[in-house]
């Protein structure tokens, strides 16, 4: 199949609609549509927030009559079956379009293909992977979650140029900019959920809700705290809307952090720790697509041994600190340069005074 | 003054020439000249290497006649003293230019201004600071000397993502790709001298010399060493073109080291080891412009310790290896950020699969 330059602008403006939904759709994808006719757009539509319309079904109810006979782009395969709303690629048929065009079909093993068989039994044509590969930047927690039964997991960290993320004495505040700093909240305000472990707990206190960027609904907060050490005042229970995942089981201990708001998952691993690929296939399991980590050398570390971290993004501060400082990830000694973690670089670029560096550990699901 | 957009096409090309000079002019700086007559280029030149004309001298000669009435374009002030070669400021005069732009003013305190007074005598209209800024980054070095008594010193690392330059057991072969390597020969081509520690001759027995790209000269390498523990059949030795600075004077190891071709130069300082800004001081008074310093941890900490230290280029390499490895740059213990150590960015970019990244420790001289 090839597309024609109206098909890549029409799938293109499809995937800013997208785009709008960011921050909200979760646990759904985000998704964008426009109906064109004779060349035009006659209605666009996008996934706001569960419960809310779909996209394709808010821009057919956009072009109403002028849908007939319509090209439907949409960003993601139109689904085929009764959930919050009706059938979307029903609701396309009954519209009358005369073709449809996706980015992607349906990551969902068990519904991928349907809404494309439906539409060919109503003789509606259809083609797909148009701007595929964009279209799966979009919703890489989402496809990450149905093909992989994980979230995407992107690890945060600040450092030096020469690889520390504090000082000796514990001083990190702060390394890098305000427009790193503001930056990496609107990578927090895109994720479903924003982790740390007990040790950032002790050391900073941290609240972890997305601040200097707005947003209209804070992710789950989830901590990993093996032992239950995290106060009963520390400010991450503020507000409620957290997860604490422990290796030990205290109904006491339980009821207290149940009444600041918080619920308790205990995983434990044989170590006695926090099994932390378990944390990530019950955090899948409750509709987290993404997960935003932002935790210490410690945690760091383990998630990064584990095989939990999808993605790095590293904020680099211009400044040079020493070797008596504090590195920024706790992985084992390695013998040879054949056993280093080697991520792709995904994008590099400068945020301030800062650089960002983005790095994959995993391919795009 | 403002510049015409004939002016700034003529110069920067003039600049383009002097670019030619780069790896060959030591220690004289790059220069680049172009004579325009009538909206056409009538002659070019570019200085070469010492003892070989100038770059207006170069440039008149290839447009003869052509010369008169013409403008003259150069990077730098033309001198007005008697070198290798005579003033060319006289030359200009004599070619019977009408008009000559230059980049930058002699940045030699001693003659500055003389090869303008010396137009001004005879009549002929200058111009000065059309692309000063790019002029001024061609001469860094030179700059650096005639301003500041000591080369520009331009510390090259590689390490990984986490700030390490190799693992635990020393193992750093290779952290950085092929691209990244090459990259770093074309920086040691363009200096005049290479320095390193005896600390990495004994850790990697390297010849730093200009392998993976063309080069027609090799610059001096310079290898600090305090007690002179370098072994007389140390790779570095290969070849002569080598200074050895040493904290100790000891005739018979003189000798030795003679006889492989290498010089030696006593440098103490007060704690016994390499006075490091006398070295600087040292090179800049044998016409060092440009010292590439590639060194390890216990160096590397001592010349940014010790203020030697104006740029850095770091490769980094998308690779994490654990806090057990080693750092870069042995820096005494923080205990707040006010002391860290600030490069300014002025470039960032990727090479190959790696990032490289220039930061400033000092202005542009």
């Amino acid at each position: 199949m090839t597309f024609s330059t109206i098909d890549h602008a029409m799938m293109a403006r499809a995937l800013q609609l997208a785009a709008r939904g960011l921050e909200t759709t979760t646990p759904n994808p985000r998704v964008g549509s426009v109906v064109v006719r004779d060349g035009r757009i006659v209605g666009e539509g996008w996934h706001e927030r569960a419960g809310s319309p779909h996209a394709e079904a808010a821009a057919l109810a956009a072009a109403s009559e002028a849908a007939r006979g319509a090209t439907v782009y949409i960003t993601l395969e139109p689904c085929a079956h009764y959930g919050h709303t009706p059938p979307c690629a029903e609701a396309l048929v009954r519209a009358g379009v005369a073709r449809v065009v996706a980015a992607m079909r349906d990551p969902n093993p068990k519904v991928s293909g349907r809404g494309f068989a439906l539409l060919d039994e109503h003789g509606i044509g259809w083609d797909c992977g148009l701007l595929e590969g964009e279209a799966r930047e979009l919703n890489i927690g989402y496809i990450s979650r149905m093909t992989r039964g994980r979230p995407w997991l992107r690890l945060k960290a600040a450092s030096t140029l020469d690889g520390k993320t504090a000082l000796g004495n514990g001083v990190s505040q702060w390394i890098t900019g305000a427009a790193a700093r503001r930056d990496g909240h609107r990578w927090r305000a895109r994720a479903c959920a924003v982790l740390t472990g007990y040790g950032t707990v002790r050391a900073d206190d941290p609240q972890l809700t997305v601040r200097d960027v707005p947003c209209s609904r804070q992710p789950l907060r989830v901590v990993v705290d093996g032992r239950l050490e995290t106060p009963l005042n520390a400010r991450i229970l503020e507000g409620g809307n957290v997860l604490i995942a422990s290796a030990v089981d205290d109904a006491a201990r339980h009821a207290e952090y149940a009444a600041r708001g918080a619920e308790i998952v205990v995983l434990p691993n044989d170590a006695g720790k926090v099994d932390l690929p378990a944390l990530l296939h019950e955090l899948a399991a409750r509709g987290i697509n993404e997960v935003h980590a932002e935790a210490g050398f410690k945690l760091n570390g383990s998630l990064l041994r584990e095989g939990c971290v999808d993605e790095l993004l590293l904020y680099m501060a211009p400044m040079l600190v020493g070797d008596a400082a504090q590195g920024i990830f706790n992985l084992a000694a390695m013998t040879g340069l054949d056993q280093a973690l080697r991520p792709t670089l995904h994008d590099v670029r400068r945020i301030g005074d800062d650089i960002r560096i983005i790095g994959r550990l995993s391919p795009l699901p």
